[in-house]
């Protein structure tokens, strides 16, 4: 059974439910997105995560200098719900025809509110089956690290997972290690974390910058030998949170150290949100 | 003044007037485009390039075979208008969450009609003034030659043109020549004429395509140096036609033979408007 979603879009002021035909996130992708995971009571543990991503792809695209205000402002009014998850898109509005933006663009939003999947670990306690996508992800330093809606690098691979894959590991034009499709990847090795660099594509998810300040964690670019050694490998997402790969291409994993030090980590995420 | 632009939705067989929040092309850039020059007659002619470079990005993107018939019945069917310019927005339409495509997806067309601009060796005779862009075009095989809709790299290179540029040549990230931000480029060097080659990244234009069925063009890779040694450079696209650069980043370009062999090509093309 499909999930439920219920979208509006900000246009104008107001939360209404069209959305433009010229709008230049429809034409370009030419704006951004969050995926929120809400706690119990409402709040967004991770937003300050979530917030500073945003104001980065913000000033990376040149948009207003009041844009994350006036998305601040629209969110605060957004039509209520029960439900734990959330999709904020943002536009940067109508224009006339061509690449170049308006000088003073009226960004247009859309919310989704929508039921989120269990966390990763609880769904698939034995852990997740990954593959090694063959779409590599272009180096952009232009378009690293945020969240932007230019995302058929992620449509291709997806497709291309085998009906076992729970998730895939990309890596760039250069044959190194990024991230997942839809999720960043961390290893263990020798109880030490170790994660991607991310200056030249990857998306700087807000679970992986919270761990980074949780641990000690070395960022490097390595390649996927690397990955294949390590003694344990994790992937983490706003909705879904910590889940370690119990096998990769066939490599496996069942180091249980390693596993009980991933097990707390996942136990910090979760009780954020209780 | 702003032109007039008239847009339609191509929704469940019908031309209707608003946009589905849940699309694909909105959320990820998961479709196609095609801007397209009419003749007086009504007829396309370069349509047979139009069709090659959108069976290529539809099998490209995996979308159903017969994704073409559609979109010819949708087009067969459009609306109606004396304007001879058009934007053909092809989406992979509505679906679920995340990035996986549903598996029989019901395309979603958009059909704009605009007065197309006066040919570019009409509206600027002197010839154009061009920069070169710091944004440099990412290395992606898996999306190079075809018309998608992830085009944040050609928005930030619009947005830096200064304010006398009317055309910047976009480097890829190793340093090679591609294209213009809105177009292509070929060089003329000793009566040959050269472009670039677009395994890589780059828009495989129409006018390209056309010109290379024309006239014998050597594709190649080449750096900023053999730009900047060219007897001429120009520029082409699908509406404003063939254009002489007259200064690249104040490299001055006045050779008179070949600006009498580029006025043949620009005659020629008119000519199939006519």
């Amino acid at each position: 059974m499909p999930e439920t979603v219920t979208a509006f879009s900000w246009i104008d002021g107001q939360w209404q439910s069209h959305w433009p035909l010229n709008d230049r996130a429809l034409h370009y992708g030419d704006g951004l997105f969050e995926t929120i995971r809400f706690a119990s009571d409402g709040s967004i543990p991770l937003w300050p995560y979530h917030k500073q991503r945003l104001l980065q792809g913000l000033c990376a695209l040149n948009f207003p200098i009041d844009s994350f205000q006036r998305i601040e402002e629209a969110l605060a009014q957004r039509p209520e719900s029960p439900l734990q998850g959330g999709k904020l898109l943002i536009s940067r509005g109508t224009g006339p025809r061509g690449y170049a933006p308006p000088a003073e663009p009226d960004l247009v939003l859309q919310w989704q509110s929508f039921a989120p999947p269990a966390w990763w670990y609880q769904r698939l306690p034995q852990g997740l089956t990954v593959g090694i996508s063959d779409i590599a992800l272009a180096i952009q330093p232009a378009l690293a690290g945020f969240k932007h809606l230019n995302r058929l690098e992620q449509v291709l691979a997806r497709q291309r997972f085998e009906p076992h894959w729970q998730e895939a590991v990309m890596l760039d034009t250069q044959g190194r290690v990024i991230e997942g499709c839809m999720s960043n990847l961390f290893l263990l090795e020798n109880n030490r974390l170790v994660t991607a660099d991310l200056s030249g594509c990857g998306v700087n998810g807000v679970v992986r910058r919270w761990l980074l300040e949780q641990q000690n964690v070395i960022i490097t670019p390595f390649e996927p030998e690397r990955l294949l050694a390590a003694d344990a490998v994790f992937f983490c997402n706003s909705l879904q949170g910590i889940a370690l790969a119990c096998d990769i291409t066939g490599q496996r994993y069942g180091h249980p150290a390693a596993q009980q030090q991933i097990a707390a980590l996942q136990q910090d995420l979760e009780n954020l949100y209780a």
